[in-house]
């Protein structure tokens, strides 16, 4: 079978596993848990082979270390799988109970979305991560995983597969996709996959978002901004910027641009070259922010910015500088130039700071604090499947909550509209 | 100015519309309300320029209708506006407030989703329930009509936006496209038009989601099934299934396939001929369905339906008839020839109707009703902009709640996530 027949299928399992209970759905976390920790040895014998391949094909260090899947990520993935056992059902929720009418009863009731197409990076831990957040939700799962990672993941998936029809969910509602042309073939699946959540490079985000009608859920971008107002504690300032740009620098949810207020710049601007230049960051801004920054001579003219130029995401240790003269003119450049991700105000000024946590449109806005807190994790949801600067669905970082839809279940004893529609009968909505 | 830098100018004042009150939001309604009774003579004169242009292009009695704006309408639409006024304010709703750690707390705020591009059919009714539900959800709209109401929309569109910034909602926060070819050009702002929301033919639906990397939301088919079950009662199924047909033939939520449990078949296929015969519906069917409905020879041959014929939509007196053996085959019938709308089992039988409705994957499923009840008004929504057969976001009947998303603010103190990575601190989860 392709792609599309197995989707095909799939669509067609998806009811069993949105009405399996969420005692059948944890007994089959549980046993995932345990079968990765008997296969284990094999695990790690497949990850060595894509190791070995990948250190002969000179990949970067930091690749490297995404690619490993040792006994210490064997366990934080067993963790992981112990907290969403915790976790309560997300499906299966009465949102609204009302009486339209004498006899005639509406629920709304939370439900899986059904299908859904995830495509990631090469990093073996996120097929645990993603497949067992599908699994809890009651979602079947088209896995399609990095090409670095194949061995590793052939064998991940097989070990969790096994265990979860063994634990008795239905067969095939996980189905791992393995060659690259399966992307394109998945892409088409519109009739029967309900969502994509793409992961990885911009640019591969971006194609995906062009090449398919399944609603895409995810980020192409991350141009994250820290403003550093007027009243900002400066002292204070320093430390969130170099956390912000360096704590993990290929992060989506890093810094890529600084707006400084004119009138704290020339104070500012110096201590802040001093701390990004120990941290390893190359600063680029506006030419009033070099000068300030750098004697006129100090600096090479490709540094100097104009506006256009502030779309960057640099995914690196380089930074954008720009003076601004208000809190106003810092969200205007916000709203028009950033990626509506999460951008943050250094202030000690409550009028400046809501005035810029309720104009930015971002997915998150923060005051005085690391843009590195974009994370399921730090806001508490327990896992993430990624992080979505949609406005629709699920905006931030998304988990088990962004896995779910609802349905509308009304019943009733041979209720026409006929009747209301002509006056005979009349709606009482009342929330039971 | 084109659509596209209208909408790039919109989009910079959608953070200004989002941040009003929803005392401001209420008294522009009012004053909308009150202007819409000022110029109704202005407004009744347009709509005649409509109308005869209308009869003179021969349009049919039941368009006609549709384009009618008179006494009535106009009394229907400043209802509308009173109840959307008592409705609570869908914005700034705090839907998770936390505690990350000491002295970094979490809200999760609902706020307007920014920039709707609404595209509807030739009802000057819609123009009013449109731009009132995005003012009152916060939304900024661009509002294109159908052109055969063009003279009655440009005066509503007038009085409404005048009233609308006299009020003192920011001026930009509604736009009227007039042209055809503006719809194109519209579907190209996916930088600054957050949501689609067409309304029209399945054909003019699907080309805008052909056309367009902008998310849309709503419905392109609407291919309900009732299924009479071998528990029906089958002297309710009769007026449900004639209510269901007849009661408004061209809505979307109008039954078109009606599936019968076999054992029951003999018995009821023939009540079922005699009741939709007397409606003025054209049955169409299996040829075993065929059979039982009329004489061997008391039907035409392309009447007899294969599987494949199962996808359509008559919007049209004309409905399909099947039989199945069993509960499993209709929601196998409908998941895979529906269009996950809205669907209805008859039954007495509590386990089949369970089955049914946990099993169809619909955004309504119903028990012993009419399918025409898939409605915001019946639902008890006040309005809607809409009815969504997505899975995600707003499913069904579409309300204020379906035209919010959310942000996340966060507020500390130089808190840093190199902190949390270090293990020199620790997340402490604690709603508040």
């Amino acid at each position: 079978m392709n792609i599309q027949q197995e989707a095909h299928q799939m669509k067609l399992v998806a009811p069993k596993l949105a009405n399996t209970t969420v005692a059948e759905r944890n007994s089959a976390l549980e046993a995932i848990g345990t079968a990765l920790q008997k296969h284990r040895d094999e695990i790690f014998a497949a990850n060595q082979e894509d190791l070995q391949r990948a250190k002969a094909d000179g990949i970067s260090e930091a690749v490297y270390k995404r690619l490993k899947f040792n006994e210490e990520k064997l366990a934080g993935v067993i963790a992981g799988i112990s907290q969403l056992i915790e976790l309560p059902d997300p499906i299966g929720a009465v949102q609204l109970h009302r009486q339209l009418d004498e006899g005639l009863i509406m629920k709304r009731i939370s439900c899986p979305i059904g299908v859904i197409g995830v495509i990631f990076e090469a990093r073996p831990d996120a097929l645990v991560q993603i497949s067992t957040l599908c699994i809890k939700s009651g979602n079947c799962a088209i896995l399609k995983g990095g090409k670095e990672t194949v061995n590793t993941n052939a064998v991940l998936f097989r070990v969790i597969e096994e265990a979860a029809v063994a634990a008795g969910l239905p067969k095939g509602c996980l189905l791992q996709a393995t060659l690259h042309n399966e992307i394109d073939e998945l892409l088409s699946c519109d009739k029967d996959v309900d969502l994509l959540i793409p992961r990885g490079s911009n640019a591969f985000v971006q194609y995906i978002m062009n090449h398919t009608r399944i609603p895409v859920m995810g980020h192409a971008d991350g141009v994250c901004h820290i403003y550093v107002d007027a009243a900002a504690d400066l002292q204070q300032a320093l430390p969130i910027l170099v956390d912000a740009k360096t704590q993990y620098t290929a992060a989506c949810n890093a810094v890529e641009t600084i707006l400084v207020h004119r009138s704290v710049a020339a104070e500012f601007l110096p201590q802040l070259r001093d701390a990004m230049t120990s941290a390893g960051v190359h600063l680029r801004g506006t030419k009033d922010a070099m000068e300030l920054m750098y004697a006129t001579a100090g600096y090479p003219h490709e540094d100097v910015m104009v506006d256009e130029d502030f779309h960057r995401e640099y995914l690196d240790l380089i930074a954008s500088v720009k003076l601004v003269d208000s809190v106003e003119e810092a969200v205007n450049h916000i709203n028009q130039y950033g990626s509506h991700h999460t951008d943050c105000i250094l202030t000690k000024d409550d009028a400046a700071a809501d005035y810029f946590m309720a104009m930015v449109d971002s997915a998150g806005v923060y005051r005085n604090i690391s843009t590195r807190f974009a994370d399921g994790f730090r806001y508490g949801f327990g896992a993430e499947v990624g992080i979505s600067t949609s406005k629709l669905h699920a905006r931030g970082p998304v988990g088990l909550e962004g896995l779910v839809t609802y349905k509308y279940e009304i019943t009733g004893d041979g209720h026409i509209v006929g009747d209301y529609a002509s006056g005979k009968k009349d709606f009482h909505f009342l929330d039971l």
